[in-house]
């Protein structure tokens, strides 16, 4: 096994990006719930992100939404963060909420929708130049909702069209992450569906194009460590978008749903070499009825939890048991890492930082959830549509 | 084969209802696409409700949702309806978009919450004695999305006792139109998820309570024409909300994502004695992206042609094939049904009922599309939040 | 939480059934891979069984499957177990691989072929007169692959028919559990696909048909546990099939694919009261390329730690949780029950039984696994089809 | 619309290859149900494709399996086709049925059993000398049941190893076809899962290697069309293996389960412009309940009909109605198509092709169903493991 102090050396320099628009207000279709408390600002989203990394030590990047964070002064912004002891992170573009886009963005079948998109997507390159960001997320809800609707075909050489545009357009140590979803909001055929499709385009693009895996973005019974362990061997492993999922896109909390599987997943991240700072690690989740400050402190323990159980498992013993054909002793290997209970070895790695060994517990200690209660009245809160 | 001529007779029959919140706008969680023309009170969805039966000529009845169809005076509305030459039908209750509800409705663990729910059931039955409804439809949003967040079982308890309630209060003629769905909006657990569910529960409330299949509410791969046949079977099938899915629960226009199956479901309805007034056949779609009173009208023609196709399959021959065990001619006897053109023969219908054959066209050249836009400006639209 | 000591004392007190066709030969239908040492006869198949009780201490029963299992002398098989310390338990029909069950058995639309399958079932209960047995578990292989191939609704008033025949003959205290499946082997049509249509059925015949939960048998997605919670609820718990599954019904290890899932499913029962000999807790899988002995000890001991965790969920934290709507915090105590390591604490349990606390391991120091491959040469090694 | 003489022109060069272990029996893992006549030897699965060739006239050549189909003189065989009227088609490899790939084949993580199974692929390319095939095509069975069992990443290691040396034997005008898989036999992880998978290998590989998407090899929910307009756009579609499925990889007759499915892939096919000799159209099909040949026939006339139905698609109005978003009348003209019965002219095509218009009564009349019952006696029937 290895050694449990190699594992918290490790552990120390995890970092998971928390997303600017989980502090706000989401819903599904039906409903959304407003809470109090939120942020009406992208402001005062960062004043929470910044909450989430004092008591966990691993959050030190904050993800932006273009438009819902939209400002005036971006070195404003991220001078913002560094006070609160955060960074500003990925930069993540919105080309569906848009009158226009409701055919499609950079797919749609006419040229000027087509070109308002991708001038977005320059303009959040611009964004990044200001905020010092590396990483611009692309996820695309275009697609359409019946057969016939439009060219499948046509719409991925406008795809393949719209991205070299902007691929151009990325500076030196730039990227570009491109998300792939298995459905919604399109319902008949969604642009770039699976990771073969987010695949093809990358190659074609170059090196600066990446693919991000969305956990909860796959049909039912994928094998998601399956195509990040391919990823990582084709070099084309950009990132993750942590959530999990029962039915669909659920963006539950990340491991609420299959705890095993994010093990999984972290497994082959640590086996291929993808626990580097190549591999980006974010969140996306939606926390529609529950607390979201402490869903995100939950959400990202549960990566470290995820992380550490991954790092323990003992590669000699499980290459020997592979090598002999051994499948019980084999699978016995991984679950014996899977069973062991990380959380005292975790609370020593918070001890060691510095940290209260218990993040939930600080936080609801630091009277911070009440006072963004008192504080935040009046104003619009914000969510999706902000 | 059925005759043709037997087969027009009961076209001529059918009756599908309509829904008012699909003449309104809907959408995603990630944008509700607004289109001009759109009703903006429960009178003018009617108006257009009316169209879709003026052209078709079996669309004689509009369900109502009620808060967002909720009037001072139902009678005035009833009249307003039968002056154009429809009648009010299923009245359906929203228990899923009050802030109280974020936790559930009858099956909350707060009791206030669940009283605060009942009562807009038992008021739901006062507009049905209004109205002259004949069902009430029950679809409940209750679920949890993390495991331990309540009690599965202390929510069915509570489920039972609410319906029991809202039963006792029915009048002669009435019905309680209980609906499953596989999950959305609860993403862990849904506290009716399938027909078992619904069926335990209405077999106890008593003969007034039928279960309700929504085609677009069931696990991939579900047999739905299996779920029919077997309630039919047991006396239990109270009706349908057709509509139809690649994925979840898209909503899309019946017919349109396999009409293979459409067809399927109502030979399965023909075959057991379905085809009545005993089982209501709804549409509940949401038209997020194309034109919502044409797409009403392509719905609504897409029932007749899978029910014409059910009404040809040859029953002698296929009883025949079955009874010796060759399954290719089993099997042949039905694909001969189905891949039968149906539409010339329900253009006699159309002409023998006094319209015209091709209800869009018809549609399109009546100028209502062009008159709405021009007419409904100002006022708010209707929508699923209105 | 739940004291420790008194989920030992519970722990002690489990019994998971193992099957005896578990310790045969099994494959996919691509290929049968065979083993050495594989028991030849329902008396080898007993000794192994034998041997997993004896390191587990929590495996008293085995099930029989006729005709895989058929004897001269049941008494005598009887006895033969009891020497060896454990007991026979379920008898398992066959309907599906005789040649004359191609289109179905109970079901089939040929009154002499069902009449011989129910005349197997009865035979199967003169066996159960024999062996002592209380349950007769009753799965169907019936279904169609083609629309039409036979008629759905028929089907069921055959099955109905003949359940109703075997239920009859039941004796004092004897049971039949009816199992369901989502598919396979039938491919398009099964004629006890789900939950509900196998409580609709025992709900008719009577208090002695209970519904069995086979976890690997269900559409993608399903909530399990919430299948488990409503039969408890409805009084109609019968019994588990323990396997696991990624895709379909793969028949892994149980706790193999989803250990959080299992742990759901354990919770369940204990909350609702299934933990009890009303309950039969069995296995039901297929060992195709791991060591079979090993794999169903392994087998037996996911359960007993996914119901140690189970047991140690602190019911008055979560209820007061789930009262005050406290969702991340009702989440968190169902979660630190099953991130809590239960293996030292099963030592303890094995070792105040009297038993090694390593089952695995003292297993492959007995020398039993040489002993049967040096010993059982020649004759031909039990599977499905033997 | 296209031109129904277009049309018509078109089907005459349609050819379908039929796969000739779908001549003999075949089963799930419950049970393998005999059928009379079958098979028990090539030559005579020759004799029955030339069958479905003579009535339908677009089943020119017969796809063999090695080792199923393994003779001393492939000329002899070969000559034995072309007498009775077709040719030898696709060779397919089978590393599945040996003890030896208990743990895999070429992905193995025993070098001796990868050598072995790279041999075998290797004489299967010998056998493509002799019988003049272009295509050599892989499926692979290979995968683990358990997280653990293997190295994920190293197993696609072995894989790419293999693929390049047998790559490199192939002569000109011949072509690798690389089969991907969801699941089954391997039921944790399958090392070719998805089309992105044999993508990623074939693109490195060269142009001789190609994705062959098989329509049953797919996760629920899976958009097959948007697949294979993918890979023409790619240039990396080299064929298909035909069937259809309602769960798994039912391998039901193509078109029985979905035939919209069927009509849009066709539509794509048509659309891509792979509608030529580069893409190989076969059927991969298990008749287990059905009578095989006029099951084959059924199956061939079914791509008949989608094909036509795609034919008939009016490129230029669904062109129209996609550039100008109407979303509604671009669906239309698609399901126009669709909804034709094309059954009259497809028996115009066989009367100008001088075929009888009703290739299963044609079939039927022809006694050959009864010749071979009475004919193929004695012998062992040929089925999977032959």
């Amino acid at each position: 096994m290895t050694e449990p102090a190699a594992a918290k050396t490790a552990l120390k320099t995890q970092a998971v990006e928390t997303p600017s628009w989980a502090y706000g207000n989401s819903g599904t279709r039906f409903k959304v719930f407003a809470q109090a408390g939120v942020p009406r600002d992208p402001y005062e989203k960062l004043d929470d992100a910044a909450k989430v990394h004092e008591f966990t030590g691993v959050a030190p990047t904050v993800a932006l939404h273009i438009p819902w964070d939209r400002v005036d002064d971006y070195a404003a912004l991220a001078t913002h963060a560094e006070q609160r002891g955060v960074r500003l992170g990925a930069i993540n573009s919105n080309t569906f909420q848009d009158d226009d886009y409701k055919l499609g963005s950079i797919c749609h079948p006419d040229a000027v929708v087509r070109r308002k998109a991708v001038d977005h997507l320059l303009e959040c390159v611009d964004i990044m130049d200001a905020t010092g960001s590396r990483d611009l997320k692309l996820w695309f809800a275009d697609g359409t909702n019946y057969p016939g609707q439009d060219d499948i075909r046509g719409r991925q050489d406008r795809l393949a069209e719209g991205l070299a545009e902007v691929y151009e357009r990325l500076g030196e140590g730039q990227r570009m992450l491109l998300e792939y979803k298995f459905f919604e909001p399109a319902f008949y055929a969604t642009d770039v569906p699976d990771w073969g499709t987010a695949y093809a385009h990358c190659l074609k693009l170059g090196p600066k194009a990446q693919v991000v895996v969305d956990t909860g973005h796959h049909a039912p019974g994928t094998n998601i460590e399956f195509i990040v362990a391919t990823l990582l061997r084709e070099g084309k492993l950009g990132g993750f978008d942590f959530n999990s999922r029962f039915y669909a896109d659920d963006d539950l909390m990340v491991g609420a749903a299959d705890p095993f599987q994010l093990f999984r997943i972290m497994y082959e991240v640590v086996r291929g070499g993808g626990f580097s700072p190549e591999v980006a690690f974010m969140l996306d989740q939606c926390h529609n009825i529950e607390a979201k400050i402490p869903a995100i402190i939950r959400s990202v323990m549960n990566v470290q939890e995820a992380t550490a159980k991954a790092l323990l498992v003992d590669g000699d013993a499980l290459s020997a048991a592979q090598r002999s054909g051994d499948v019980l002793e084999a699978n016995a290997v991984v679950m014996d890492a899977y069973n062991t209970d990380v959380r005292p070895l975790l609370r020593e790695v918070r001890e060691e930082m510095g940290l209260d060994p218990e993040p939930l517990a600080a936080y609801r200690r630091s009277g911070w959830a009440e006072k963004i209660v008192a504080e935040r009245v009046g104003g619009e809160q914000a969510g999706w549509g902000a």
